[in-house]
């Protein structure tokens, strides 16, 4: 088994959905990521900052699901990062109603020095700037480094996007971004364009539509299960990452064809998430209703047709 | 083997995308669809209606892929169906710049009487009356019909279109067009509301992103293969539907079993299909290049978890 580090926000968010709307609720990348990696049992620190106003609960939680935390910062006359967003009919769009960076706007991360020869590290979405200093960290090269990103660093720091991008060897990234990052319509264009901007592996996530896997001129696809309802997508892409990195991390195996693996599990993951606000339905998660639902993943998609 | 009698239309398109424009060519629900299951070299004939202006070699074409052709009636003082259309640069819509219906708006199809034992019907986008038509002079039940259908019917012909969707087996229906006839956005919750109209099988096309195969609470995804390039979108539901059709009436098994390996074909030869204007790629389509592209489909889709 393999060590995983993760970075990224630690946070509270406001949803609001067709079927109600919560209070502020524990949220962040790497709460989700987290959370979804812990499935495998592997062993793993959440780098991150929250503020004197983060309930000890919410770090109780992650440390019971056997997350170290020594790494999240704790700024006690600060405030934590704050997110709220209101989701469209369609769940697929939606709109920003808050987004208070607050402990996030100065966080300087901190690799545990437990970490720091981690195997597989998984850069949450964060400013470039914060993903590469966790990299700078690492004492020894990692396995496997995998980045997740957005838009909004399209937007606003590409340069370092760039500079981030190219030291990485898997990127997760969804449909519309791709093709942003890259001004190609095409997503298997799209991830040659990437492919040549540094990472070996590219992670399309196309929400409802699924999950692309691409590696040269091979690529793998993962749909996502089909559901009567999605309840809340807040978190469903850093399931799905946390589920890809926990696999490769419990398994040890970085091959593309383990890579296979690690994406139904992100969308086996990522497809509870949903079914809950927040983090809830991901917290008490058995194992069994894990491997039901990969089971469902196998009746959806494999089939037997002989090449004569 | 079985026998398979369609019918649809076969017309005239002119076609422009970003890539260049056609004159008038060879187009027709019933020519793609009869084009993609003579892949499986079955006993199949076209029931159809045109004009004295389309070309014998356009006749000839289809004889030649062991189409029985005594379906397609020849009206030598009316004209051909002609539809003309724009795609936008997603090629995922497209404006109609014409619809001529011709001698299509008096068609009265008559069924070959070789084929009124057919145990496959396939009937192509059409007036449902037309549809039902064919139905009614089949002298046996069929092992399986399959209906395919649009929006414009249920705009225009909803009662006529529920009185042959209750007759048939499978339909094959866009995911925009399953949530019209359903007032359903969940594609579960619209295919079990179609299961309650009549079709034990619902196959819900996807376009870029693929197709659903619903049966009671079973359900089994096609993806569309990752293309570079789409060139021209039109008749890739149609051949979809001839790949479904052809294959289980060249295996004469309809168990949903072999049914995903129907819907599998349907997507291989549907991602030729959209790489040359109209029926251009699949008038030559050597089986060798079928069965390297189902190679594709499997090392795409298919995965190797054990479930421990």
């Amino acid at each position: 088994m393999s060590k995983l580090v993760i970075v990224g926000t630690v946070a509270f968010d406001a949803i609001e959905t067709p079927f109600g709307k919560t209070d502020k609720i524990l949220g962040g990348a790497a709460t989700f990521i987290g959370l979804s990696a812990s499935q495998f049992n592997v062993d793993s620190a959440i780098v991150s900052v929250v503020g004197g106003d983060f309930p000890q609960e919410y770090l109780d939680l992650l440390s019971e699901k056997n997350i170290d935390i020594s790494g999240i910062e704790i700024i006690k006359d600060g405030k934590t990062f704050f997110w709220s967003g209101r989701y469209h009919n369609d769940m697929n769009s939606r709109d920003t109603l808050a987004t208070e960076l607050n402990v996030l706007a100065d966080f300087n991360p901190v690799v545990p020095q437990d970490y720091k020869d981690a195997e597989i590290v998984m850069l949450g979405n964060l400013h470039p700037i914060v993903q590469s200093s966790v990299l700078d960290q690492m004492t020894k090269k990692p396995k496997l480094a995998i980045l997740d990103t957005m838009n909004f660093w399209m937007d606003s720091a590409l340069e370092d996007l760039h500079n981030v991008i190219k030291r990485v060897d898997v990127i997760t990234i969804n449909d519309e971004e791709a093709r942003q990052l890259t001004g190609e319509y095409s997503l298997v264009v799209a991830a040659r364009k990437i492919h040549e901007m540094g990472p070996k592996y590219v992670v399309i996530k196309k929400g409802e539509h699924g999950a692309l896997l691409f590696h040269n001129d091979s690529v793998f696809y993962a749909p996502a299960l089909p559901l009567e309802e999605v309840f809340d997508p807040t978190g469903a892409g850093d399931t799905f990452a946390g589920g890809f990195a926990g696999y490769l991390a419990k398994t040890g195996d970085v091959s593309f064809e383990n890579m296979k693996n690690a994406v139904i599990y992100g969308s086996t993951l990522a497809s509870f998430c949903v079914e809950k606000f927040g983090t809830e339905r991901m917290e008490n998660l058995p194992k069994k209703e894990v491997h039901q639902r990969l089971q469902q993943f196998k009746d959806l998609t494999q089939f037997d047709i002989e090449l004569t």
